[in-house]
């Protein structure tokens, strides 16, 4: 092919504009700033979850794996922490609303398993601290386990054959086989989930870890405010926030149905009762939020582009431009990390020796 | 520790008479024997399940495998196959009979899916022939995954990004995304859960895969007369039996009490209305029958041995003794495989790009 000399110009002047619209790397100093300010708001996941409370043994995170995945000993034979908390959908379940026995919904969207052992605490309103704790009491969740009491989970325990998994887990115990042990399980396995992600690379040093457009949102990011909510390891579930600063949320998503159907939910409230907690909410991480979709604690939000839209307005005040939504769209998109291999392999549990445990 | 002569005679005459009564091997012709009469009832299993039919391809496998723990197709966005066919009980449910949405109890007890394909038909009834044809029919089932037809079901897989899946599954189709294609792509996957135990060895020659209990239970189980339904490559599922040949298994089981509530199962008269078909179930194949209690299509007895005992009085009118119990069970034992690899290791499925599909 040939061309004229001023078609060649013309090429040459339309690929210098292209060069100047769009570079395709930032500038040196510009990216080293941003580096510089985002090392300043978050932090690289951690390489393991250790803590002195939870301490880890080979033995105690297989067994709690296996409780993780273990149905019976629910009231109906068919629930699991991995229920809500699927492999499958990264952790969570791909519902507005999780759902427990008999079909039965639960108040809130269940959220990702994943790295939750460094949030703040625990479920939207924070009423359970770790991860320990929140296992443990979902025994007696009546739409979840629905065990009458911690005794009746511990009987269908031995029964099931779990006495020697515990007996490993828990070598100093006399009577290891306990609802309390049975969170430690589980925490210790859960402290495991982490989904280290090409975010962190790039907080290491690894500038190319991201693309231009992510590192463009990552600045939209932190300019607009988000980060003034989103931040840390976990880039979020760090504080609790009001939901709907500047607009009121349930009119601003058109929940507005549901919020008449059922009422609205409240948030820290409804465990606290002081009106101070009203519509405040654990600020949910972000780590995993473009696999983890629908959105916000009732899972109203299907799309991302959609979430950062409501939360620029009722949270920041801002009516966003489809373009600034898509560049923070590919930094969310950064904090996707792998499912870990412990988690994506499902555990054979111990044979029942009996029947009709679940009537 | 110094023994006297008369103590050190005395330990080995008892040595002596412990080796005449429990000899460590079989004698050679014995054992040769029992292993031709074993070729001539049983078959190792195949390496694959291939026929013409139902060709294979990667891609293909790996869709059924996306689509066997897709749970977001039923109608409470909850039930996949692995509900009822979960990896962390060998390819069963652990539960007396199965459970659909809402906590609704289905007809039977689940199965394992392991090894399938080469049953002679599928459920107790044998009203689906392949696997295709019953995992394309569950679509329907009002308490599995509850769709009102066909098209319900294919929009809810387009909604969730399975085209290019199907497309690439399904090559030379303008419109793949069906729910023939399904049941074909489900029965792909299917076709590769094949479990090789340590019987398969035996069968092939090498006499000590599995133990002399082992042998001796085997040939029990056939002189017996055990072997007569429960033969071929999984040992079971080539035939239909009546259930209650020489005793009402009903009465001999303990389970008058469910019939009274609920009515006894007919079996495959369910589905043909034909006199002849009452109380006649498909036999069940025996593979892997040591981890998928509890027994019989109702779930109603908890242990194996207690199956064995109940199939020797009502099918055989026999009374067999502990021991023997114990040897037919060391056998079947035997007939337990490993869980496949791309069955215990569950796929990511797509991220949903919408929130209340399930309402």
């Amino acid at each position: 092919m040939k061309f004229t000399k001023n078609t060649r110009l013309l090429l040459i002047f339309s690929a210098l504009i292209g060069v100047i619209a769009a570079p395709l790397v930032m500038a040196e100093d510009t990216e080293q700033a941003l580096l510089g300010k985002a090392r300043t708001i978050f932090k690289p996941l951690p390489d393991t979850i250790h803590v002195d409370d939870y301490p880890h043994s080979k033995a105690r995170v297989e067994l709690g794996k296996a409780l993780f995945f273990e149905t019976r000993v629910s009231q109906d034979g068919r629930i699991s922490c991995a229920s809500c908390h699927n492999p499958s959908y990264y952790g969570a379940d791909s519902l507005s609303v999780s759902m427990g026995m008999q079909g039965k919904k639960m108040a809130r969207n269940a959220p990702t398993v994943f790295n939750t052992p460094l949030l703040i605490a625990q479920h939207y309103g924070g009423n359970r601290v770790t991860v320990e704790e929140q296992a443990m009491k979902a025994l007696l969740n009546p739409i979840a386990y629905g065990n009458a009491n911690f005794a009746v989970a511990e009987t269908k325990l031995r029964a099931l054959g779990y006495e020697k998994l515990f007996g490993a887990a828990f070598p100093n115990e006399a009577n290891p086989v306990t609802a309390e042990n049975w969170g430690t399980a589980i925490g210790a396995y859960e402290r495991t989930l982490l989904t280290p992600a090409p975010f962190d690379k790039y907080l290491k040093g690894d500038k190319n870890a991201i693309s231009k457009d992510a590192k463009l949102g990552l600045e939209k990011f932190i300019n607009m405010g988000c980060a003034g909510c989103h931040n840390g390891s976990t880039v979020g579930g760090q504080s609790y926030q009001k939901f709907g600063i500047l607009e009121d949320y349930w009119l601003a998503t058109g929940s507005k149905e549901m919020e008449q159907l059922k009422g609205r939910d409240k948030g820290k409230y409804h465990d606290t009762k002081k009106d101070e907690d009203i519509y405040i909410f654990k600020v949910p991480q972000l780590r995993n939020v473009a696999v983890t979709a629908p959105y916000f604690h009732d899972g109203s939000v299907a799309k991302l582009e959609d979430a950062v839209r409501v939360m620029a307005r009722v949270q920041l005040g801002q009516k966003i431009s489809d373009t600034d939504v898509a560049l923070i769209v590919a930094f969310l998109e950064t904090l996707t990390g792998k499912i870990p291999a412990q988690f994506a392999s499902v555990p054979a549990l111990p044979v029942a020796g009996f029947s009709n445990l679940h009537q």
